[in-house]
């Protein structure tokens, strides 16, 4: 077996195919070209043609809109297992920016990658299809979020939904995380001003619920935060594989 | 040629994937399972294990949530040419709820006809993870729209969306289209009252911009349009296939 085998990509696709040896080479193929870009370069930018796509190994990568008035809306954050502008690729011209935080590791796709790896193994692309549509089933909770949850319950969501992500790849679970954002970041992605993110981190803390502090999110009471933001990660869809 | 080569699905994928004589019999194949649905019944809900998804032929439907306080956030309208459902097939569990806005014909699609489809034609695998990264694509515009566009703005940007995916499929054009959407589908998925829907659209009409009445959207100046919603559709990747 590859080291690819446990690819955080490997380990968050077998959540949805229980994949063969074959088509374990298969995506060991599709991280072939590997490359490492540094914290802050922009990777990919708004409205950019023929830009390439990745699949993320290590790292977090934020991707965001600028506004025609200069401001910036945060789409959503990629953690590892991720792809990083494929819908760039699919669409021709990149409908969004992303730049990594903190130094990363990813392997360059092409479309003709993609193409190539479907004929092998049809299966990988249902899988593919599958994370494609939770990232659209995340966005979709984001948007309903900014419409109609409470500053507090937007952020105790927003943390419970990267523990989840993170805990599918292996590097998270119900005691907490890793996470490099800063509170512009929180900001940006919640439509909140920084004073404002401080006031609800320091409340949910004072709850007893979740810290965030010196890049680590603790769970502080893992239920008790889950039933605050009315969590319900079913549309994360981590139950096991659905085609054995 | 088949009476489905002309299918909405087949226009609209069109624009990503030349189809060949072999891949426009799998796409009708695909259409096989044909049902109708009367307007307002329940097609599948929230929190529904083991749905069925559509391919949606002819009539609108209505996609949205229910939040715990019982208001109704609309995600989006699905358009002939559109899928219903793909994305809780995959997921196993429904995020989200469907309605027929009036009478509605759609195929029925399982999991497995679709891997069935890719392992035939590969390309048709691009072509549908090309049209679920557009859904997403628009579900990241109304998420930036709510967050950031006044109301006046998001309406004009909603219409002119709505008018090139209809075009894509045959149905629309820059003189307008038929819209049967009622001010309250409006409110629900812009986010905003039904009283001030009326005033917003009675301003984007006396400033001769657009006029939607009687179920039709007129652009009385499409490019003047444009202008006011900052709307660039490059996200909606109309300009002809990328795979010859």
């Amino acid at each position: 077996m590859t080291p690819v085998a446990a690819s955080p990509l490997t380990l968050k696709l077998s959540a949805f195919v229980a994949l063969s040896e074959a088509e374990l080479a298969v995506l060991a193929r599709l991280h072939g070209r590997r490359r490492t870009f540094a914290a802050g370069r922009d990777m990919g930018h708004q409205g950019q043609p023929d830009q390439a796509a990745y699949i993320l190994s290590s790292g977090w990568v934020c991707s965001y809109k600028i506004q025609p008035d200069g401001t910036r809306q945060i789409v959503d954050f990629q953690v590892p297992g991720d792809f990083l502008g494929l819908r760039s690729v699919l669409l021709r011209t990149s409908d969004h920016s992303f730049e990594p935080i903190g130094d990363i590791q990813a392997a360059e796709v092409l479309t003709s990658d993609l193409l190539e790896a479907f004929v092998q193994t049809p299966r990988l692309a249902m899988a593919i299809l599958w994370a494609a549509s939770r990232d659209e089933a995340m966005v979709v909770e984001h948007l309903v979020g900014i419409g109609r949850r409470d500053a507090d319950a937007r952020m105790a969501h927003f943390l419970l939904e990267l523990g989840s992500r993170l805990a599918l790849v292996g590097i998270g679970s119900k005691e907490g995380y890793d996470c490099p954002l800063t509170q512009y970041h929180l900001a940006d992605a919640l439509g909140l001003s920084a004073v404002h993110i401080n006031r609800v981190l320091r409340q949910l803390r004072e709850s007893g619920l979740v810290t965030f502090r010196d890049g680590r999110v603790t769970f502080d009471n893992y239920s008790g935060l889950v039933d605050f933001a009315e969590f319900d990660p079913a549309y994360l869809d981590q139950t096991g594989p659905l085609l054995k």
